[in-house]
C-alpha cells in the first residue's frame, strides 16, 4: 500500500466535502478513539476467540475488519495532518523496540512487551 | 510502505521472543487500546493545538509520532493475525463512506462524517 | 449515590436478562472501552469547547450526559464483577495523588498530572 | 460514597495546584481515554480472566483497581466540568436500558446488550 497515495485519497475526499477544518490533530484524536472504540464494541461479549471463530463467524470478521479500516484511515489522516513522516516513525519505533525488548531478556515474557 | 513487509517484520519480532501465544485478537486489540490512551495523553492537557503549535513543540510532536508509531504496529499486526487484508478492506471502506457521505448531503457537515 | 445500591440494580438487570456469563472483566472493559469511543466521538469535530458552548448546545450536552452515565454503568459493574471496593481503592488514589503530585512541584504544571 | 463531596475534594485538588484551567471539557476526555488505555494494558495479555485468577495474582488485581480508581475519579471531575448530575443521569440510563432491552427480546443475548 502507498501511505501517501491513500493519504491523497483522504484529503481530496475531506477537501470536496469542506471537511478541512474539522480535521485538525485533536479532533483526529477524538475521531481515532471512537473508531478504536467500536473495535472493542465488535468483540466485547465474545470471550477469547481464535482464527478458527472468525472463520466460522463471518459477520464478525466483517465487523473487525471495517472498524481496522476506520481506526487505519484515521490514522493515516492524522499522520498527514501533524506532517508526521510514518514510514519514518515506523521503522524508527521497531529499531528501538528490538533495543529495548532484547531476544535475551524478553523471550517468552509478555510483561516486557 | 509495503504492509507486508512490515507485517512480517513485526512477526519475526514477535516469533524470536516467544510471543506469539500473546498475540491473539483479542489481546492484540486490547495492546491497541492502549497505545492509542498514550496518543491521547500526548496531547491530553494541551487544549486545540495547530500545526504551528507543534512546529514550535518538537517534544509534543516527538511524543505523538511515537505513540501514531506504536498505534500504527499493533493494527498491521491485528490485521495479520486475523487474516484480515489491510489494503483490500481500505479501499472497500474508502468507496462506501464515498456513497454514504455523498458531497451532496455532507459538505460542510461534521455531523454526517 | 450509594454505588452498592447501584451495583445491585445493574446485577439483578443483567441477572434478568441472563447477561451474567457476558459480564465477565475482559468483556466489560471491552465494553468500557465502547463507551468510551462513544463519548469522544460526541465531542470529536468540536474543537474547543467550554461550558457556555455546552449551555447553549443542549443536544451536545445531553449527548455527553449520556455517554457519560453509560461508562459510569460499566465502571461500577466492572468494579463490582472483580471485586473491588470502588470508594476504598478511589480514596486510597486521592492520597497517593496528593502525596505524589505535591503541591510544591506540582502548581501550575501540567505535565506533573 | 456522595459523589458531590469526592467532586469537592478533586476540585479543592485541583484548585490547590492551580490545575484549574487545565480541566477543560475535551482535556478530561483525553485524562479519561488515557486511564482506560492504562486499564486495558492492565489486562492485555493475560487472555480471559476469572475471579479465580485475580484471587490468585493480587499484583493485576491492584494495578486494575489504581485503573479503575484513575477512570472514575476523571469521570467524576468531567461531570462537575460540563454541569453533569451524575446521579441523575445513570437513574435515567437505567430507566432508559430497561425500556430498550426487555427481558423479553434480551434474555440470553449479547448481541441486544
Amino acid at each position: 500500500m502507498d501511505i501517501t497515495v491513500l493519504q491523497k485519497k483522504i484529503s481530496v475526499f475531506a477537501q470536496e466535502r469542506d471537511w478541512e477544518s474539522f480535521h485538525t490533530v485533536r479532533n483526529l484524536i477524538f475521531a481515532l478513539v471512537g473508531e478504536v472504540g467500536e473495535l472493542a464494541e465488535s468483540v466485547q461479549w465474545l470471550g477469547e476467540i481464535d482464527i478458527e471463530y472468525l472463520a466460522q463467524n463471518p459477520d464478525t470478521l466483517k465487523a473487525i475488519s471495517g472498524e481496522v479500516a476506520d481506526v487505519f484511515i484515521y490514522l493515516v489522516r492524522l499522520a498527514d495532518i501533524a506532517k508526521i513522516d510514518l514510514e519514518k516513525v515506523v521503522e524508527e519505533k521497531i529499531v528501538s523496540n528490538a533495543l529495548r525488548y532484547t531476544v535475551e531478556k524478553s523471550k517468552g515474557n509478555a510483561e516486557k512487551q
